[in-house]
């Protein structure tokens, strides 16, 4: 190492740390995250962060998403790292068949990449949580999903949010009931997408523009577009007859009804969710229904819990088309609205007690002390740092925010006893070694209590 | 997607998916490690996988470690894939200065990739867990380290496994007490490491060869290695004199002398560790005491639980050094002996209980009762799979492992009761809506009672 020329601790842009005061409330989000998943009995899969690149893009030579490559090559095939979790899910149900239960309802958590522009808000690296139902061609794993995504969405203590629902046959309907060719759709909905950034003036500008869309056309679409109601029920009634001229819609609105209906018999309340025909999500594997959620304080960072039923997804792999459907959450994105939004409590230290360690005769009696009170399922931390005074020492603790400080040095050690700090209550106490554990967790019971 | 041409859904050679039966019990373990980290006061940190390609390296053109780059470019920078934990951990350190404790305890879990010669038993990729501490020159964080891979291992189930200790300033010091030049160093501790594997013939040969080391070298080397004793304290006093001749090893024994003596203090038997002189680890970086960890019944998979201090690997990013010590579980090869031992239980589910659903007309009602039962807390499933027939889908929930079934078609949901299987004791109750989930946690409580 090079004194004159060392090199410089920044990251590359895209990335982030997490440090500790962010990273206690985030760990706490993914355990909240996990548990509901397991609630809805989900089980954990993990995958590598690397594929096959023909696993990622399907072997398409047109495939839009930038991935990571990564140097290494196996033959004539490149690896890459993956940009979701849900191809690898695809993959993992063609490889395993049988070791599998039928239906799979996985759930999995693990960083994914993608080698877009980097901007503000738009990670090249984050985090994904996911859920999915393979196996189940029901719309009741549709409504399950939703469901699921409800009772996270709440157990994060969130309230304010819609979860808008779609369905991509409806999509697909809309050449029959507007009028344009099937080749013209993807370009279409790609347009449609951008309703909520460049509204009906910037949308319907582009249709005529790429698509060559007449204003009979766009009227139409607009019609569609507009469509509002008081229930769910009733606009896709509404629907159902304005859509009368396409079979593939009337079947999207069908599916769209059972899943209204499930949902009540789900307990997830009408006013957390609505049908919301402008949502199309980009990816290209979906075929049925499709959910977003946006918060209504931050609509503008847009979805942050996302999903829908890809049927066709498997068959990359050979299988005959399996039914799927699912939802992940955008991790870093809903973590940092949270944050903007007041929910996260900073928190520095996940010791509740600290062993001040300022007398080296002492040291051996303050690791004893200080086993005791780990051995009794405390998180408890003996401090190791350079300052060697009692008072700098007790200012490191007040600065972790750390509760409950123990204080023990020569005279404590030849005496067996300990000087025990409550911070909250600005109370100290002297005891026993062996009855440091017990006055600890009536100190940490009584402050639980206070806040 | 072209039929004909599908996309194999194998995994590139040196990488492996966790199915679900293998990632509950390994999730247990995660969570078993990171409870002991924290009641140790460690506290989360989270950092890319992606880091620019000489902080990884250390700008040293001669950097051994195959890493995999991604490919991507910033300016004429290089993007590559972290191989550990540990120098990220440094970057931080160096980048955030005041807004991390001094010391700063941490604990971090992620994958990470190295681009060697995949082999049995040797992944590409492998999740680290480390804890390190950062800003203490004190031995007695050494010693908590150490204190800390024992509750681990203790508290993962793990009895017969030994921790061994040696100082790198003890192998520092062999160029004074054999008498060979500081520039051989390196090349003399890469062929000592190899001692487990080829043995002293090997070790001997490849001296003589490589660093031309005569009888009387090899006579000295031989006696270091071979020294043992009662108890670690008198094996460091008989080295203190063989070693009589280097001030560098005299501070190494020095070190591990108080080492020894703090961990009588933090409770760590001496049957579960031991001074090992033939410990070297193979990382570059370590200056200090190092760490390993041997299980009894399978020494041939090596170290676990690896680790030791770095006191210089900070100033890499133009700080002046910061003393750092910390150890890292190797989780994927802990894991794989654990299943070797017998000591994981695999498990197919997270749900306690399955609601079956198998008369469409009474779906909504099952919906809700399932509903209900999580919202008590429970694990709970819908059966969404595509048989209809009760018998095939209680064989699901059997082959599931699942405790408690629930059954309610028509009938029931005319009654607004519920029939409620108990797997383990074959017995069925009936019972009213409101009371399903107090009759399912009476029958979960009994069956624990029972296992």
């Amino acid at each position: 190492m090079n004194e004159k020329n060392t090199i410089s601790p920044e990251l590359g842009s895209g990335f982030k740390d997490y440090l500790p005061e962010d990273m206690i409330p985030r760990q706490k989000m993914f355990d909240t995250i996990r548990s509901t998943f397991e609630r809805f009995g989900f089980v954990p899969l993990d995958t590598p962060g690397i594929e096959r690149e023909e696993i990622l893009t399907g072997g398409d030579p047109n495939f839009k998403m930038q991935i990571f490559r990564t140097g290494l090559r196996i033959g004539d095939e490149g690896l890459a790292l993956r940009f979701d979790l849900t191809v690898p899910l695809a993959r993992v149900v063609s490889l395993y068949g049988d070791r599998i239960s039928r239906p799979f309802k996985r759930y999995q958590t693990g960083k994914v990449w993608r080698g877009e522009k980097a901007q503000a808000g738009r990670f090249r690296e984050f985090v994904q949580f996911d859920a999915d139902i393979v196996g189940s061609e029901r719309m009741s794993a549709d409504a399950e999903i939703i469901a699921l995504m409800y009772e996270t969405m709440s157990s994060l203590g969130l309230s304010r949010f819609s979860i808008r629902i779609n369905n991509r046959k409806l999509l697909n309907g809309l050449t029959d009931y507007v009028g344009y060719d099937q080749s013209l759709n993807a370009d279409v909905l790609r347009t449609i997408d951008k309703l909520d950034k460049i509204a009906w003036e910037g949308v319907s500008a582009e249709l005529k523009e790429r698509s060559s869309f007449n204003d009979d056309q766009l009227s139409k679409l607009k019609k569609f577009l507009d469509l509002r109601s008081s229930s769910s029920l009733e606009l896709l009634t509404e629907l159902s007859g304005l859509m009368a001229s396409s079979p593939v819609a009337q079947r999207g609105i069908a599916e769209l009804t059972e899943i209204a209906n499930n949902l009540k018999s789900l307990n997830v309340p009408d006013t957390s969710w609505r049908i919301d025909l402008s949502v199309a999500r980009g990816l290209g594997y979906y075929t049925g229904p499709v959910f977003e959620t946006i918060l209504d304080d931050l609509p503008s960072i847009g979805s942050v819990f996302s999903g829908g039923r890809y049927d066709d997804l498997v068959a990359r792999f050979g299988d005959r088309s399996v039914a799927a459907t699912g939802a992940s959450v955008g991790v870093d994105r809903l973590f940092a609205a949270m944050e903007k939004l007041g929910l996260i409590k900073k928190v520095m230290a996940t010791a509740k007690v600290v062993v001040l360690n300022f007398d080296s005769t002492a040291e051996d009696y303050c690791q004893k002390i200080v086993t005791a009170i780990r051995q009794s399922g405390l998180q408890a931390e003996l401090y190791l740092g350079k300052e060697t005074n009692l008072k700098a020492q007790l200012a490191y603790a007040l600065g972790q925010n750390i509760p409950v400080v123990v204080i023990a040095g020569g005279s404590e050690k030849d005496r067996g006893v300990v000087q025990i700090k409550d911070i909250q209550r600005r109370k100290q106490v002297e005891t026993t070694f062996d009855n440091v554990s017990a006055v600890i967790k009536s100190i940490l019971q009584n402050a639980e209590a206070v806040v």
